[in-house]
């Protein structure tokens, strides 16, 4: 029975690829005003796809881009709840990618096939491995074995300002036993893997404000404070030379890796070499002392994600700028408080800014990071799944990115959610020419077919 | 006879301001092509009315704008040549203007009444005080009593390109004993000033590339060279806490002020809050242990022009950036050599920047400073002349922005230039609505009498 649902993905990948380029060309780009109605059409697109095989599914409006909600199954067994999102990067700058971001296509490589368009891995086509699986699984089989809930979000690259109040406001229909989550990857390519640590986040933007206007640097230059330069004196005192943060507090609530997971961790043997040199990097830049693991997984970060000021385009204007703004993110472990830092990274930046300029804090997203207890029996059966499909024994790792939405889970439904994904190092999310592996789309549709099949053997948990 | 002169002016001053208007109707906007024609009109406007009063002069063709070269006078006494530019800047915003731009108008205000249009003051209004006062002299006394040598550049405000070949190659017609410029300005909008030290400058822009493309700095965060937290780590690093420049050898070539040009500064007594209250600033930011004046007038700096690196637009995106840019300028001093500079600047940057990382060196303008000989006899008479018709004594002052002209005199005919200006601080040369001061026009022509008089009694230098 299971043999014949998953000869079935093979024998139907053209009808399962179509289906994902209709929802690839939907330019559902959340955080640019310019694309609401592209995000509503993606929402729509979803519902319809939903209830062609017969899903109980709604568009639901928020304050901004829609969310897709509703369920499909029996109430025998445990209660699933998958959430995916719907809505895509910006694809700024057009000009590096090789062909339309919106137009997806295959493509041949040495290494294997590829879906080659924004969002095929972040995250349509890894949400379309488990529209599949359920699909085929009732063509196959006429039913699922338990009640599933989808949940669809549009605004996971805006930072999910809808997100928590709707989960509030309908708890009780996003309640489940289980909790899924695709929107991860395969450890190095290659393991089968199941996130089970999560870095928070802390997102601030900053603007200084000196002079009330631009500046001759001539006339002014010395004399005058810089926003410029004094960006770059409070950003830089933001690390000591060792790589440590030195916003006061920053550290509270960070604790050592366990025995356990430090073993489990050394026994992936990392290659790090090769994870930096796939980028064109050579040494590990993070915190002196931290094995290169601990770096993306397990410590906290502070990141500059943007910088701006003065003059920016070619040639030169020898202006002394009237503002400097930048954007910043931290990633967040354990148990550390990302209210208490923002309060703290404020302070500090404050008293480095003399008193005749000013600082202004725009607001960004906030989240704590996530641990699951992997004790719960679904855990285990959904990592002998996959390891199944994959060959490969899979494993319990870290994530160095934050999903909000795990912990939203935790503190809302009180469920620790499991995170399976089918992306690879090199899908360049968030970055010209995204790539899904057709093998990841194909193998994840298979992976969650298994994945159905062995918790239609769990009790009601 | 000088009083005779000086009277004259004032009696005259309606042939004086109607032949201004006509010249200020001329639209010659050196950098908008659309106004090629009016350049040549200006010069030619130029060329007649000087041969008015009797001077040999041509329109010379470049391979832009003209120019106007030709002389008058004795070839006893010294010999002078007089610079001043006839094009001005482009007039948008002009919806910011309260009356047309080329359509000149005398207005009474509370402080005095203004001619405003473009160029009444930058540099059409300076460069008339000279040509009436050489006119009213003849009118008056038959001859002046050297040789004086008139020199019209037409591509002041479009970064002179055709201007030193072409000083070159006339480099006999325009070598003298004596060069006066008149695009300067009262200090303090009050007290007459010789500019006798020009900032020199150095501009550097750099590009870092750490990763090879825009990373995910969840994925990445920690472990990856960020090279925007570079940027700022190499751009933080070039001042010390006392505002002191970092760079080995920055500061060779810089003397500390004469202890006569000192007291000089500190008689002029600079109410630096109220310059800085002006910008909305109150605290000087320049090296410690330095005065205003010396901040903006004799000591070097590093600006940064502008900074760039990673998502800069609306919102959010948590890239970990694969570049980081800036624009770096510095204002040099005495000796100061830029290429010596430029060198150990970028070998300090290579130096701070990581192995695994690259960093681009685009290169700009670098010119050294100007100070002049103030010892020679000329511009002590230069100052007591313009004491003389102000009332108050005149200073030698320095200059922070650069006047590449100056320096082009000194390299090519050797001769250090006497600054003389009269516009003051609310001008608004280069922004809508500009102004010359009914004021400065007629106390100019008086100030170059004066001038003119007391180089009378100078013997061929």
């Amino acid at each position: 029975m299971l043999d014949a649902t998953l000869s079935r993905i093979d024998s139907e990948m053209e009808q399962n690829l179509n289906r994902l380029f209709d929802f690839l060309k939907i330019k559902s780009i959340s955080t640019d005003p310019e694309f609401e109605k592209d995000c509503a059409e993606a929402a729509d697109w979803l519902v319809a796809d939903l209830k062609s095989f017969g899903a109980k599914v709604e568009k639901y409006e928020t304050g901004g881009h829609p969310l897709v909600l509703g369920d499909l199954g029996s109430d025998s067994g445990p209660h699933i709840l998958f959430y995916g999102h719907y809505d895509v990067q910006p694809v700024d700058p057009l000009e590096l990618w090789d062909n339309d971001p919106f137009e997806p296509i295959i493509e041949k490589l040495p290494s294997g096939s590829v879906i080659r368009a924004r969002g095929s891995s972040d995250d349509k086509g890894q949400l379309m491995t488990f529209v599949e699986a359920c699909r085929v699984w009732i063509a196959q089989n006429g039913s699922l074995p338990f009640k599933v809930t989808f949940f669809f979000e549009g605004e996971e690259e805006s930072g999910s300002p809808n997100l928590v109040p709707f989960m509030k406001k309908y708890k009780k229909e996003i309640s489940s036993d289980i909790v899924l989550i695709c929107d991860t990857w395969l450890f190095e390519s290659r393991v089968p893997s199941i996130v089970t640590m999560l870095r928070g986040i802390l997102k601030e933007e900053i603007i200084i404000t000196g002079p009330d206007k631009d500046l001759h640097s001539g006339m002014y230059g010395g004399i005058s404070t810089n926003p410029a330069r004094l960006l770059t004196n409070v950003l830089s005192a933001m690390h000591d030379k060792d790589g440590t943060i030195t916003i006061p507090g920053f550290y509270d609530g960070v604790s050592e890796l366990s025995q356990n997971i430090k073993d489990q961790w050394e026994s992936l043997n990392f290659k790090h070499d090769q994870f930096l040199s796939e980028v064109g990097l050579s040494i590990p830049a993070g915190e002196k002392g931290r094995s290169p693991l601990e770096m993306i997984w397990s410590r906290p970060t502070c990141e500059i994600n943007g910088i701006k000021s003065g003059y920016i385009n070619e040639g030169f204007k020898t202006v002394l700028p009237s503002q400097a703004s930048a954007k910043i993110s931290f990633r967040l472990v354990g148990s550390q408080d990302p209210f208490k830092i923002r309060k703290s990274f404020r302070k500090m930046i404050q008293n480095l800014v003399p008193i005749d300029c000013t600082v202004t804090f725009l607001e960004h997203e906030a989240s704590k990071a996530s641990q699951m207890d992997t004790s719960s029996p679904e855990f285990e059966k959904a990592r002998e799944a996959i390891s199944e499909e994959w060959g490969i024994e899979a494993a319990f790792v870290g994530c160095g990115g934050s999903i909000p939405i795990a912990g939203h889970f935790q503190q809302i439904t009180g469920v620790d959610p499991i995170l399976i994904g089918f992306a690879k190092d090199d899908d360049q999310i968030h970055s010209p020419n995204e790539k899904y592996d057709l093998e990841s789309f194909r193998k994840g549709i298979r992976s969650w077919v298994r994945v159905i099949n062995s918790f239609s053997e769990l009790q009601n948990v």
